[in-house]
């Protein structure tokens, strides 16, 4: 079973982290970190850099893709080596995914057309301009497609992802290795649950989500 | 406000991920990934390379000192270089934190004794042996030394760690940010919640916690 997650500049590290954490540690599971180049890419504070082991061109059918958002998401939408990288590798995978504004790149690639799916909570209007069905839902499920919406949320759809592909018994198996039992000190992940000032000042003020 | 990360070979790279995902976001913060050599270092799975930009030598003064975990930190107990670092460090930093099994390195390096502390909850016995009082709560505040439990418990450190540093808005504002509303599919996250058989499967055959 192979998992390819995407990379490119100014990604945001745990979108690709978080999910690589559960799901490398899947029976069977061969990860790779895949970019139009290999090498380091640096993320969107740019103190960070994950080196991508193969090329887009090397990886033509994995059974999972899993791809994170970031700053740097803006830019790939325009870029075709990718776009079409995602539509080649949907054609034959078992799972399609995306953690943040990753599913903009799905979005745009034409994938999730009439589809339930989300993002960051920041992104969730842009998503609905590639026809698919914006949900303020912290992991969604439609088909084969699997989007979770902002940055650590990949760790919680790593964790259902790997329920269905592996069975209840080893996701609780990866849960208690990694000792995910969330205990934030603050209530304030969610636009429903954070101030509203904090929410209103990032809507106004923030142009590329995280 | 340098925050240095120490990396090592066979880390585990949510330990380091999860606290970088926060602590990077906090205004002032430089963050830097520092390890005996500088270049990619492979984590546990070897499916990951995160790269360290600075050694050891270059980074003599950080304000927060990250020392993630992984089966990696065992042969690092007996590296002088490594620990005598966590001397120097810990000399002038303002918080000395750990992840996971890299509270077994403070350890070593003699920085918890009488104190507090945590680590995966496979290592808690092992802590002991330090002179730590290992308890089995999530994250544990004793004077500036922080230490987390297993993997993904950095992000709940790492906030609590912001709100100190940085007040109570900033901490949640990065918590909306990053859109940590953890919603686990699954309780197992902890030796007290998951099935019985999976927490004595793990503590039989699991010499090298990550």
């Amino acid at each position: 079973m192979q998992i390819a997650i995407v990379l490119f500049d100014r990604f945001t590290a745990l979108d690709a982290v978080g999910p690589y954490e559960v799901l490398s540690r899947l029976p069977g599971a061969e990860t790779v970190f895949v970019a139009e180049h290999t090498g380091p890419l640096r993320n969107d504070n740019g103190g960070l850099a994950l080196t991508a082991d193969q090329t887009l061109a090397e990886v033509r059918r994995p059974d999972i893709v899993v791809v994170p958002g970031g700053p740097g998401q803006t830019p790939q939408m325009d870029n075709e080596t990718l776009i079409d990288w995602l539509r080649a590798v949907d054609a034959t995978s078992t799972w399609t995914t995306s953690v943040c504004t990753g599913s903009l790149l799905l979005g745009a690639a034409g994938l999730l057309k009439g589809r339930r799916a989300t993002s960051h909570w920041l992104a969730l209007e842009a998503l609905g301009g590639f026809g698919a069905e914006p949900t303020g839902e912290r992991v969604v499920f439609d088909g084969k497609y699997v989007t979770a919406a902002g940055v650590s949320s990949g760790i919680d759809m790593g964790l259902a992802l790997a329920g269905r592909i592996a069975g209840d018994r080893t996701a609780r198996s990866v849960q208690l290795l990694i000792e995910y039992d969330p205990q934030p000190p603050y209530d304030a992940g969610s636009p429903d649950k954070a101030p509203a000032d904090l929410v209103a000042e990032y809507r106004e003020n923030t142009r590329h989500p995280q």
